[in-house]
This record gives structure tokens, sequence and C-alpha cells, in this order.
């Protein structure tokens, strides 16, 4: 815990003993220095609320997620409710365990609808969900905002997952086949090429020979979860700490395409920031 | 304003007066009913919470959502945020007016994250995210909240958009080259096919001729962006009429494909409920 957390701490503690609302709180103070009969306590700020938002005003300075503390409680997440609820609940709980409010007011279970690409229907992946709200509480600026969620997405479009290793192998974790193992798991590994649940569960579940409905790719997802949860809590720190953040580029292959397929264009104008070629793979050569 | 709205309309203002937080609030109620020296008083409710969720305890007996009163603003919150905040603001801030807390408390600009299919990356669109969020914030049964969001997906992707003509062409809206009219709407109409914002944009600007980031792209998704928000208000006021909820089928092409490929398959297992052929047009004759 920073020395930041602690001091929020104890404003945490303040709030608890229940000495009247936020609002009045807000009121009480603001009152004594319009007056000026009582000097204003600085020391006692109003309790942040849900709707103060973002919340980077909300953060002690110096704040920084502990990457390690969230990771293990996404991947058990996972098994407690899906991708999306590992993701959200982990970044959210560990916020709201090392700040306070308003992250101790939001709803855990939130992100339980995420899962399988919202609803197992296979769109954007649970866990970069999950990390994609977290990312919007947070972040004030919007271009870093918007760099961040692009940044999010295309790193997990081209990173071989899973790469986590549990410290304790969650108590459901059953009809495992495959050797999820420290010493194994990069020969499990598979390279989504696009964000979406359908094709990254589709495609690994292919490489591997195993069910999407199995054992198997629930330790995939659950350890994947695990992986998108630290990387955004990596994203948050390097954010914090220089208040910017750029996305990384378009890859080569996309960048040509937009060449002749700009969002200006009134032919086939193309309006994405992902890479083309995952879905449009009969268009990377002898085209046009 | 329905006669429940009104009764949770007072429980508001008596939260408005600043007698005490919530938290004291029900401490005060609790510790009176314990004691037995004062009557409990049922007509004062603590005042729900953000994280007492989901939101549909919250709701007024025979509450329902105004369709139209809400897909003028998210019309005009289009212009003001992108087609995610026009939904989710849209929504929330009805639900704010009509029933008070907790949505009264949510921040009302959560969703300019999602303008484009999530910082403009060509995900989901952001007007379906924006609903989904809201769904996943009042429905209380797991069944009901996943058929409904596996529904507003399919029907995005199988309706014919723009369909709204608003009452007031919003002020900003500039650079519009083809006829929004409501005498002439129908004609620039086209099925998605795809709930992906880069698809179902793209596919709509190839096929009117216009640039992906022109005014004609604004003004056809602000419209899609009210379409979506009704939609969405209409699902909500149809489960909460019935309290359930039912998902229309997968298209026949799609459920022809998972005949072969079946979650359980080790072979090319496929993990998703979405329409198959969009992506996949290349399999739809001559396969295998």
């Amino acid at each position: 815990m920073t020395r930041g957390s602690l001091l929020f701490g104890g404003v945490i503690t303040l709030g608890a003993l229940g000495c009247g609302g936020t609002e009045e709180k807000k009121a009480a103070i603001t009152g004594a220095a319009d007056a000026g009969s009582i000097p204003p306590d600085t020391a006692t700020p109003a309790i942040p609320k849900v709707s103060d938002f973002p919340y980077e005003q909300h953060l002690p300075a110096g704040y920084r997620l502990d990457v390690a503390a969230v990771q293990e409680p996404a991947y058990h997440g996972y098994y407690n409710g899906g991708c999306c609820h590992g993701a959200y609940s982990a970044l959210v709980k560990h916020l709201a365990d090392t700040v306070g409010a308003p992250f101790d007011q939001l709803p855990i279970d939130f992100g339980k609808f995420g899962g399988g690409g919202i609803a197992g229907y296979g769109s954007i992946c649970g866990a970069v969900l999950g990390g994609v709200l977290v990312v919007n509480m947070v972040v004030a600026k919007t271009a870093a905002r918007t760099a961040m969620l692009t940044d999010l997405m295309r790193w997990y479009e081209g990173t071989a997952f899973p790469m986590y290793v549990p410290a304790a192998n969650d108590s459901t974790e059953a009809n495992v086949t495959l050797d999820f193992s420290a010493a194994n798991i990069a020969h499990l590994q598979v390279v989504p090429r696009s964000h979406l649940c359908h094709s990254s569960v589709s495609s690994w579940c292919a490489a591997r020979g195993v069910a999407a409905n199995g054992g198997d790719k629930l330790a995939r997802c659950s350890r994947l979860t695990a992986d998108v949860a630290g990387k955004v809590a990596t994203m948050i720190n390097a954010y914090l700490a220089s208040g910017t953040y750029a996305a990384g580029a378009l890859d080569a292959t996309s960048s040509s395409c937009m060449g002749c397929h700009p969002a200006s264009s009134h032919a086939k104008p193309v309006a994405a920031g992902m890479r083309c070629d995952v879905c449009h793979s009969d268009k990377v050569s002898h085209h046009p």
C-alpha cells in the first residue's frame, strides 16, 4: 500500500463513521469557508461519488496499481462469472481496496454480462471489455483514453495467449487435458489476431484440438483474463506516470489497405482501427 | 410520469434535503426497529445506491420507459459525444428523471469511450454497447439478460437503418448531402448484417457513395443511435411486463454451419451467437 493510499484510507474511515452523507458534508465545508467564521478543514474532503467521473481525480498522488495483485483474482474471478467479470472485478476491487471511494461504491458484479464476447455472442473479448470499462473509469484525458483503448485491442490481437500461470489452480478447474504448467504453457499459445471472442476462442481451440465448451477452453480463457487484467493495470500505471499515452501504429498490411480505402473515400471507405487481414484474408493477395 | 415514479420522486426529495447520508439513514431505521421504541417508518426506505445492483429492484411497480422520450435525446446526444454516449445518456437520463436513484447517481458521460465501435476502433456498434450497459444495469434475471443482449445484437444485424426522423435536426448537423426526411429515409436504409461498427458503417457508406468521415455518416449514425435506444427501451418494457425474455433464433444459414462446427467439436469448434455468413462469405457455397 502506498503512502497516498493510506491517507485515502483514513478519509474512508471517517466516512464510514456515518457522520452525515457526502452532500451534507460538502455543504458544511463550503458553508464554513463562505461564512469565514470557521477555518476550512482541508484534511476532510468530501467522499468521492460515483458521479464524480472520471476517477483519476480521486487517485492519491503517485498512485500505482499492483499488477501482480490484480492477476490472480482475475484468474479466479473468471470461474465466478466469466472473462469480463474476472478482469473487471479484479481491477475494481483492487482500486477499491487501495483507493476506496468511489471504486468501493461500484457494483462488483457489473461485468458478468460480458462473458464470451457479451452474453456468449462472440463479440469483443469480455476480458478486454472489462478492461475497457476500467480504463474509461479512470483516465480523464480523452486523447490518452482513446489511445489506451486502441492499444489494448491491438496488443490483444498480437499477443500469444495464454501466458499467466496461477499461484494456485482454481478449485473448480476441471476436465483440463492440456498442460498449462509454467514449463509448458508457451507451447499452448496462439496469437488471436482478432479482438473478438469468437475468433480468438475458435482459432485457439482449433489449433489445440479441443472443444470450445470444455475444460481446456476455460483454462485458457481464465489465464488470458489474468493476462488482460495485468496489461490494463500496467497501461494505467504507464499513463499515471507520464500523463500521456500513445497507441502503437496500425500494422503495415492494414496501413496499405487504408491507402486505397481511407475514411474520406466515397467509393469503399473503411471506418476501423483494427487490422484488416484477419477477416479480409481474400484481399491479402491478388487484390484489387 | 407513473404513479409509482411520483412516489419515488417523493423519496428522492427527502434525500435531497440533506438529512444524513444513505448509510446513516439505513442505520437509523434499522436501529429504531431493533430498539423497538420507535415504530419503523416503512414509508421512508433508504435511497438506492449504485452498488445495489441490478437496478430492477428499484423500479416502481408497473414502471415502463417512454420510448419516444428516449429517442430524440439519443439522436442529439450523438452529436455531443458519439453513438454510445447518445444511447447510454438518453436511457440513463430518462431512468434518472422518471425513477431517480440510483440512476441519478451515475456519471452521464460514461458512454463517451464507446463511439465508433469503442474509441473509433470499429468493434461493437457503440449505440448497441450503450444499450447493452443499460440492459445489464436494469435486468436482474441472468437468463433474460443474456437473451435480451443476444436479441439486441441479432435485431441490429437484421434491421434496415436508419429509421428515426428527428423532431428537430441537431444544430450541429452539417454537410449532409442525402435526404434524411421522413419521405425519403427508407431509400437510405441498409441492413448492416454485422453488429460491428466497422462493417455497419463501411457497408452503409459504400452503398450510399459517401465518405465514412463526413456529414452523411454522422446523420446516419445519429438516427441509428435513436433507433437503438428506442429498441432497448422497448425491450426493457417487454421484459418488465412479462418478467421473461426469449431471444430470436439464429438464422437458418448459421444454424446449418453449427451442425458441423458445434462448440463441442475438437476439430473446428465455433464459439459464437452471431451469424456466420457475413465474415465467412467464402463458406456459403462450395463448402466444405
